[in-house]
């Protein structure tokens, strides 16, 4: 299997480009599982068949509330370009690149950041919401407050009119769209373009106990890369209905995690109406119920474990692939630089 | 006169340097004045006989309180140099550059962003003071209460132990050096150098009414470039003794702005302490102290008036050397964000 990054479809801000530009990214904090593909991965498979395609690993973003381990998220870098590669993302069509290796990034980052309220960025639901689920030692870091801004350049960057998320980013794309028409009011012009939230089939796959978000930090995971046996296992350990104790009993389907995994897992030749009115009925069982969706998911990763386990075996190849993406990710986001700068007439060192 | 950048005196993090190093820098927000001049300008003239000196134009962190004017910002850049090379800066010697055309400057900034809380950003009491000066509409701008954090990555960038500020900089150095500790600790090395400020002769500079700190935006200052009229005029308006209205009569000098720039710019062979005497006895006019401070300005300024129009003559050989010491600049800030992506393992893309 070929990690080859392409040479020929890069966008640029002034020439024609064929195809609408999408990015997205993840923070390499661990490996990407079930949750990030129901949230904005398998969007970005469709997306590869359309748009012109950015996916950032974002680094320098990780360190916002892992600044105390920089070598644990440097070493995620690759794991994320795995678990990319894996699913079917394909370095001949999608450019994946490193974020903290893209300077043009902070720069924009820094031009944006004179262009929001510390107020506004305050009052994010996102990034409160994230404040409270982390707690913070020693106060909440500044860099953490401002990633939505730092966000908003990665996208303005590449000049993206889709970017594929989880729909708790939705704020943090209308923090984009803000920016883009401040910058655009400075400049006078249209300098950069307003974004679109692509948003994954699935809003918020629960984790395993059902109680919360399925997040990296929380361990209630399944990783993309889970063998058939932590599948079974993830599986065994899913919140149904307590009060549904012999199979021929009428069991509830309501926030019953086995079913939301089915509603989002399940192949479209897959009847989960009918194995729901069986269970609301009576007659079946947890454990029949659960090793169907052991079996739907097993099929599922099965062949995403397989390419993982590939790449994961040229690994020289795969960093060869980013370096080369990365470098290519450089091009528009310094073409869309040097707009900026020539707009507001910082362009006479250039 | 020739502005031509020096070509051998470029630090290392790694390699021998020959002389410690210095940085100052000014925000172009305007032309520089006689309160830059007493605040840190005759200290960086004397910097440049010891030290290895990076002046820097501070055009970004400029545009944290002008976001919406940043074609001024551009503009002063090219005043700013003009002032240094008036002053007697000379590029032989101390290297002057640019800020927005060093993208590892704001490379290191995002980095520093996630070693200092957003708390401690607002209880800088140098910044807390100056949000109270301007007002913002719409809110503080996220970047003005940041540019603490942006200036520690001016400073530690260059791998200065010295910065000549003004004294209501010096919270801002104690930020930079918690900031360059923060980073050693992470590193587990020493990384990075603490700073210490070079505060000037003269504290702080009041404007010719006496009742505010002199300042570019106030209108009430007296720039390098003033003609000898403008200096008149300028000493003229100056706040003495209210109630000193015949010579003959006794006068105070406490709170007499005439006085306060006497003592900051007389020559060492002027008896200010002589004048003073006579001043309080009575028998010394506001029109005769006011021609000697006068006199002592102009004496001052000529020289300045002089080379500024020289050099600015030649705006293309000025702009040729910002970005010959902007190039060279980019060399040991390179060195520095390098050193610190391999401490982090951020290095796998380099």
């Amino acid at each position: 299997m070929s990690a080859q990054p392409h040479s020929s479809n890069s966008g640029t801000a002034t020439g024609a480009t064929r195809k609408p530009i999408a990015v997205s990214g993840d923070r390499p904090t661990g490996q990407l599982h079930l949750g990030h593909y129901a949230g904005s991965l398998a969007t970005r498979l469709e997306l590869q068949e359309t748009h012109e395609q950015y996916l950032l690993i974002a680094d320098l973003q990780a360190l916002t509330d892992h600044a105390e381990a920089p070598r644990e998220v440097a070493a995620n870098v690759l794991e994320v370009a795995l678990d990319y590669l894996a699913i079917g993302i394909d370095s001949a069509r999608s450019t994946i690149c490193v974020q903290s290796h893209i300077p043009e990034l902070a720069e924009l980052t820094l031009y944006l950041l004179n262009l929001v309220s510390i107020g506004r960025l305050q009052r994010n639901p996102t990034v409160k919401a994230e404040i409270g689920q982390r707690r913070f030692k020693g106060g909440i870091p500044a860099g953490f407050l401002l990633y939505p801004v730092s966000q908003a350049a990665d996208i303005a960057a590449f000049r993206a009119s889709v970017v594929a998320v989880g729909e708790d980013q939705i704020p943090v794309i209308e923090q984009t769209n803000e920016l883009v028409r401040s910058v655009n009011r400075i400049c006078d012009q249209v300098l950069l373009p307003e974004v679109e939230a692509r948003i994954g089939r699935v809003g918020r796959l629960p984790g395993a106990d059902g109680g919360s978000k399925m997040s990296k930090s929380s361990g209630n995971v399944l990783r993309l890369s889970a063998s058939s046996a932590d599948i079974r296992k993830f599986v065994t350990r899913m919140y149904t209905d307590p009060t549904h104790l012999r199979a021929e009993d009428p069991g509830n389907t309501e926030g019953n995690v086995v079913f939301t995994y089915l509603d989002a897992f399940a192949p479209t030749d897959f009847d989960v109406a009918a194995l729901r009115d069986r269970y609301r009925a009576g007659g079946l069982g947890d454990v029949e119920l659960k090793k169907q969706l052991g079996d739907i998911l097993d099929a599922l990763l099965a062949p995403i474990r397989a390419r993982r386990a590939d790449f994961a075996n040229d690994k020289g190849e795969v960093l060869r692939m980013l370096r080369v993406g990365t470098e290519q990710a450089r091009g528009p986001a310094a073409v869309t630089l040097s707009a900026l700068r020539r707009a507001l007439g910082f362009n006479a060192f250039l």
